[in-house]
């Protein structure tokens, strides 16, 4: 089902003519305005038309609980499903939670990962009372164009006008490192953040890699463009800081921003919901905050 | 080579009196006066006699510079084996540096984990400019009993008294989460951390892990010893982060401390300094802390 915006408005301005209630009248037009129910599956699939090449053969956007038959009651989307956004989500009567990042604490959501879990287990229960779906959307949001995770985190920073298709770098007006900070800390809504470079310095090219990519990408990519900073949610510390800090003492000039995982990513789940919304009108879709778990001391 | 204070003590003793000069003519006490040289092979020997099942077939402790048969002109120790640690070093005329974590940014320090790396082979060119050997000591170094890097913590946190062999938990007078951070912080120099708890909660039962032991190791404690807290260097978010916040919402009482992944294990390689000195009486042997690479703001 594609979004085909024109005939919605064309169905508006009908009913604002007078001519709405003799409308209303025709077979057709009532049919169109009753909202339509979907399941959980048509919902996945109406999404998945709009993903080059899905769906993958391997991936980790799979459902994590429920059932793709339900039909869909409300739509989350979040971070992270945490105990809290099940809880919300439950409070909204939405049994479709769409969720970045796992659910059971490893890549896989392997409920073995360790035996006998059992907040594991209390989590399952959760959801199971609460007959909740949760589904993956990591993979398959990375890979539309552009990756819908970076294009919410552009918007939501006011940098969408420096985003250019098949670039790795924003090249963007000069601005301190200290700057930068405070802008994104601003805009992203973000109490700490985790630096590496001379605050003073002068930030124009910039790579932005939200979440965790691992230490090959974030690496590979300050090798290849040499950028004045780059931006990423999660490090390992071994990988990409060292890097930054042995390049920087031997004169190299490119900074680190580590702006903690879950936060980095969350404007891409917010943008989800203006992304999703007009693909299943009537649907009620709601952004939850899954939020930065750490108190910073 | 055993440490023998007793013997040493002895010769201090015999210098300080009168026969000394008497006794320096003695062909014997002269050759015991003497330095004796290591190679860097027979340092590593000395210190594998120590570690139970060494040397290990499998292993991340390999040297990543250098050559084994120099003559060691001094010993650093450190968490990180940083350009900055490698320019005190060569002031310090030592040529051979024990490192707890990779020199080239990868568990492994495959210099090709990333294609052409310029910083790898800037750093590949100051080692061999100062001809200094750097020898990773992780796996070895946990190995030992207690734990080197465990044990060197316990040190430095006053904590000794509360280690039992073979035991996960140290069971400590009762104390609040935030008087637990700020001895944390005190005691091991830490100037920042990040916490998933309730402050005012008390701790009496504390699972210690510095370093970055990986999710399944660190959910694996909690889920069978459910300590008052958990404390780490590193964690991945979408792990142990996640489990930590989710089982305290639904009833779970374990607090989480990050401390920083080289913060968190630099008393072990402190401690490695007293440990190995006896054995190789003569060489200088100096800590240098590579220290948390980021601002955090």
């Amino acid at each position: 089902m594609k979004n085909d915006p024109g005939r919605r408005t064309f169905i508006a301005n009908a009913l604002k003519a007078s001519a709405a209630a003799t409308l209303l009248n025709i077979p057709g037009f009532a049919m169109a305005l009753q909202q339509k129910k979907y399941t959980i599956k048509e919902v996945m699939d109406i999404i998945l038309k709009e993903v080059p090449g899905a769906p993958f053969k391997t991936t980790v956007d799979t459902l994590k609980s429920g059932d793709e038959q339900q039909t869909v009651t409300g739509i989350v989307t979040t971070m992270f499903a945490t105990v809290q956004v099940i809880e919300q989500a439950a409070k909204l009567k939405a049994n479709f939670i769409i969720a970045h990042e796992p659910t059971f604490y490893n890549h896989l959501d392997d409920v073995n990962y360790v035996a006998n879990n059992r907040v594991v287990q209390q989590k399952q229960a959760l959801l199971k009372k609460y007959n909740i779906t949760v589904w993956r959307f990591h993979d398959y949001w990375h890979s539309v164009e552009p990756d819908g995770i970076g294009y919410g985190v552009l918007k939501k920073a006011g940098w969408v006008q420096y985003y250019k298709p098949g670039q790795r770098i924003l090249q963007m007006p000069p601005i301190t490192l200290e700057k930068l900070v405070a802008h994104l800390e601003q805009t992203l809504a973000i109490k700490h953040v985790r630096v590496i470079g001379d605050l003073s310095q002068t930030c124009a090219r910039i790579a932005l890699l939200p979440g965790a990519a691992g230490g090959q990408t974030q690496i590979a990519i300050v090798e290849k463009e040499q950028p004045d900073v780059l931006i990423v949610g999660e490090v390992h510390e071994w990988e990409t800081a060292e890097y930054i800090r042995d390049a920087r003492q031997m004169g190299g000039k490119t900074a680190l921003i580590v702006l903690g995982h879950s936060v980095s990513e969350e404007p891409g789940m917010d943008w989800l919901v203006d992304w999703l919304k007009p693909k299943i009108p009537g649907v009620p879709v709601t952004h939850i905050v899954s939020g930065d778990p750490f108190t910073w001391m």
